[in-house]
């Protein structure tokens, strides 16, 4: 039963063709043993106990509960009944009666709790070896940190033991963890899903977060947690309207360049501006911010007088058992008994001052695109120097939840080194819609498979062929590109992007002579192939039939094999088209001929 | 000279007739020479001064420059330049080079600085008596404490010494001194002026508030001087739409019964209750609101985290000059020493806790009003115990900036014992506008003179007659009065509402008989006069005409004596139409007739 995918789509779709729930909780402690990593969970729900929660929900129901039969981890920092709450200091823990409302609300909507996941102890890190238990191992590569603090709920996502996992989110515990471990990070406004029944971090800034596999899950999930709730004087509502199409250009401000920071990282660089450019294909209209502000607001967080919030919520805990802390949290926190009260009210000034700052920047654009973390780092690294490598990871995200900002890590690519790219998109309060309606389209788009279990996202499975949901995937090569000249002609027929891809290095790419419009010719080759960039577009069937109809020669629709094994039809041109025309395959696409055929002209005008 | 009246409609009609800048200062400085009060003012600008910045405006141009000429003093905690800023605290004096934001936008607009006036020190207290200056005396009676901290401003304003003065409002210092002196005090939405050039105490909090005579004043000054400003991080831009009719019905929020607190002060407690029967009678709904989350929030600002910030603002000269502050400001900053960044942290999240309470009952309703302060106090009580009377005068006050509202502090009446009396009407952050619309009624209904000058109101100058804006005033007694069915016809012709009052004691009333719409008849009487209550109402020559056409027999419009000595056209009834009418001259009006009216009807029901 390993096999069951565990993206919600692919395990709904297993139940209604059979699955039980018995044999979900079967795989999900399969996968719990083959992981064989102790530091994953603190606590796991027996499968009696599982299985006595589902036989509650009755028979599977996915329209009336939309979570039924998921199996969901809980960071342990967030109260479910009757299970310890240990906050990773096992002297701290206490049995809950009553679950936190956010596991409430998702019971209710048929999830399953499989356990709760380990962290940086008080939820305070984001490395993820903070952690009196063993230190759960990054999923993609054990070499590396997992990611904290919520490390536990990242990696069980990870590697497919759940569906999706809450994790909590201060300094960037919810994003930083989803970039180190290739999954979803869903950071939400501060008080869109109710604190009640989290042990807080910073009272003023906390969120729970979702992980998952899949952009489409994580929204989901969110969608079902969300709620004004009177248990929390934070909360506050927040719209999750249904997932439509974003708005197709959108500016995106991103740091400028001379303010990046990968602390030497090279591969983290590259893959960012490798991100930088798949947002531009999707429409994204880049906008270079100053990004000097961000980073005084960042330090503001652990420099100024918010560690004192982590006081307060454990002050009379560490007080009287400050030797049971895990060292370097207990430093850490122990730091803010100094700052008076006067402190904290100059660290709101700074605060304020900083917001003040950045209004116009932060007004002036539609979301903003920061690289998860800067850099990744081994294991070893983070236990020789616990606080500055901590440090340098929130470099984009310890800002965030100060300057009441949203935000979702999305998984971008694979750096040069094969390591696990990943962007973070950041929105204003509210804009969690947006995020993660241009997060949708970047997963498409990397057409990376689902963490470390190697599953290809939901929905790319069929590509060429009518899908499930009886869409075509048509290829689109040249014109028809987003943002060239007849793309328009794929929105008026009602096509979706789907994604970015390569051919396999089997094309030769001609720039086509004679054409009103300028457009490229792909031509299959038998010998010295390149790997051509392409763009996949989905229409119904009658739209493709209609826009085949119309396609003018010597330009055809045949059958393109895709990098990643798949084949789809797509634009050939026929060679007798191919007089008089230039070989530009060098540039490995029409995009960057065009870039570079346009950089050569204004150089010759001036 | 000294007959130049400063509310700024009078005083522009004096340089229009004539008088000059020169004629004004002198007239200031007489009032000042009058006042015998060495409390008022801190500094004071040279006549010379004076008369050099007024050259520098040009002549006469009130279009232009709204405030042209228009003397008005500063708090000490402001900021005017080149004059010293001492917040009460000689050895904490400074000369600054620039002006506070606010005051240079007044400047601007051609308003002159007086001087600048004396304050609770470091703007801490409610009284008005925590000064090493000399006290500044209450200006309607000097046995009663002046209010503070904003003393001196609202003594300079009460007294007709300047058209308008500046205070600042963390705690009431905005509404209490206009409350016990007679005049309008406007606390606007924290940010909507800038606290740039502010001496700090509490940063989050602190408001630049106005004094003036006159509700139409303190509005246009707010106008003047909203904007929201770089240099002050706090700041917001809060709309100041021009005066328009508000609503003709509003719910207004009153404390519930059993919440009032008066410390033992009937007259105050009867004073209220008139007050809010003058609501009524202005077309307010009135609802009663528990207040005890109100009075837990405003116990947060002296008991709790906020006392920090008061020491953050002037820690390093109270470390080095602890000797040289007024004993109870001491005694009060030097409490936030014990606090920690954890307790300020904790009052925080009090603070949200409260407003998440009080979220629904503050949406509930349009405004609130309560009164200004509890109880008048005397100097002797208040320096007997100085702690107990100051957090008694905030008791309706305190909350306020906490919760993020807005208010403004008018004269309603005089209470039985001749002291003044006056509400404060409170509204969520931007409501200024709205706040002051009610407000401007009120104190056109109350008909009092302005502050301590004896000065009538202006445009209540010429009852009766066409006024100098061409409208003509008429009295109505019974079925066209504010509420009753046949009001709508005053307004569909455009009527204004002017103000509520009484006859003078030579009048009857009779209920008619036979008619469909129950009304009144007044009549005029020799002898056995009462004083009915009226309401006067302007029309345009018009909209007056086509009314008076309209009247059906035997109702008519005749010349109606008013207890404020005037006389003005309204209703009266033919003797002939009193067959079978009763003589309801004992209910004092209409209204109160038709309450009882009701009541006995309801009573025979039951």
């Amino acid at each position: 039963m390993s096999e069951i995918r565990f993206d919600i789509g692919s395990l709904h779709a297993a139940y209604a063709a059979g699955v039980s729930v018995a044999n979900m909780i079967d795989t999900v402690h399969a996968r719990i043993a083959a992981a064989d990593d102790p530091g994953i969970f603190i606590h796991l729900a027996a499968k009696a106990q599982m299985l006595a929660q589902a036989q509650k929900l009755g028979p599977f129901d996915p329209a009336g509960r939309p979570l039924w039969g998921v199996p969901f981890a809980v960071k342990d920092n967030i109260d479910v009944a009757g299970m310890p709450t240990t906050a990773a200091c096992a002297e701290y823990a206490y049995v809950p009666e009553h679950d936190a409302t956010v596991v409430a609300r998702l019971k209710a909507a048929g999830a399953l709790v499989v356990g709760k996941t380990n962290l940086d102890q008080f939820a305070t890190g984001l490395v993820g070896v903070r952690t009196p238990y063993p230190i759960p191992r990054n999923a993609v590569d054990a070499s590396l940190v997992p990611g904290g603090s919520s490390s536990g709920s990242a990696v069980a996502t990870a590697r497919g033991i759940v569906s999706f996992a809450l994790g909590t989110d201060t300094a960037g515990s919810g994003r930083i963890p989803a970039g180190l471990n290739n999954i979803v990070g869903l950071k939400p406004t501060v008080g869109a899903l109710s604190a009640a029944g989290v042990v807080p971090a910073c009272r003023t800034l906390d969120c729970i977060s979702v992980f998952a596999l899949t952009v489409d899950d994580a929204y989901a999930v969110f969608g079902v947690a969300a709620a004004k709730d009177a248990a929390d004087a934070y909360s506050r509502a927040i719209k999750v309207p249904a997932f439509a199409a974003r708005p197709p250009v959108l500016s995106v401000g991103v740091p400028a360049k001379g303010d990046l920071k990968f602390f030497g990282d090279a591969s983290m660089q590259a893959g960012f501006e490798t991100a930088l450019g798949l947002l531009e294909t999707l429409g994204c209209r880049l906008v270079e911010i100053p990004f000097s502000d961000f980073y005084a607001t960042a330090s503001l967080l652990y420099e100024g007088a918010w560690v004192a919030e982590r006081y307060a919520a454990v002050r009379d805990f560490m007080d009287a058992n400050e030797a049971a802390m895990h060292p370097v949290t207990r430093k850490i926190i122990g730091g803010a008994r100094g700052l008076s009260a006067a402190d904290a009210f100059k660290g709101l000034y700074a605060l304020q001052a900083c917001k003040a700052k950045l209004a116009s920047a932060v007004a002036s654009v539609d979301l903003f695109c920061v690289p998860t973390a800067p850099t990744h780092y081994a294991l070893d690294a983070v236990l020789a120097d616990p606080i500055t490598t901590n440090s340098r990871l929130g470099t984009y995200t310890n800002f965030v939840n100060l300057l009441d900002m949203c935000g979702i890590a999305v998984p971008t690519g694979k750096r040069h080194d094969g390591l696990p790219m990943s962007v973070t998109l950041l929105g204003t309060a509210g804009k969690d819609w947006l995020t993660a309606a241009l997060a949708r389209d970047i997963h498409a788009a990397s057409g990376l498979p689902l963490g470390a279990t190697g599953w290809p996202q939901p929905g790319s499975a069929l590509p060429g062929n009518i899908a499930q949901d009886q869409t075509i995937d048509l290829v689109v090569v040249g014109a028809h590109l987003s943002g060239m000249p007849l793309n328009g002609q794929l929105r008026d027929l009602g096509a979706q992007f789907s994604r970015v891809t390569k051919t396999t290095p089997a094309y030769r790419l001609y720039a086509l002579a004679g054409q009103s419009v300028p457009k490229p010719g792909l031509v299959r080759v038998s010998r010295d192939g390149m790997r051509i960039d392409v763009e996949v577009w989905r229409l119904d069937p009658d739209a493709f039939g209609r826009f085949v109809a119309a396609i003018p020669p010597p330009l055809g629709v045949g059958t393109i094999e895709l990098e990643d094994g798949s084949a789809a039809k797509g634009f050939l041109v026929e060679t007798a088209g191919l007089t008089d025309a230039s070989d530009i395959s060098a540039y490995g696409g029409w995009r960057s001929f065009v870039r570079c055929d346009q950089e050569r002209a204004n150089l010759l005008a001036t």
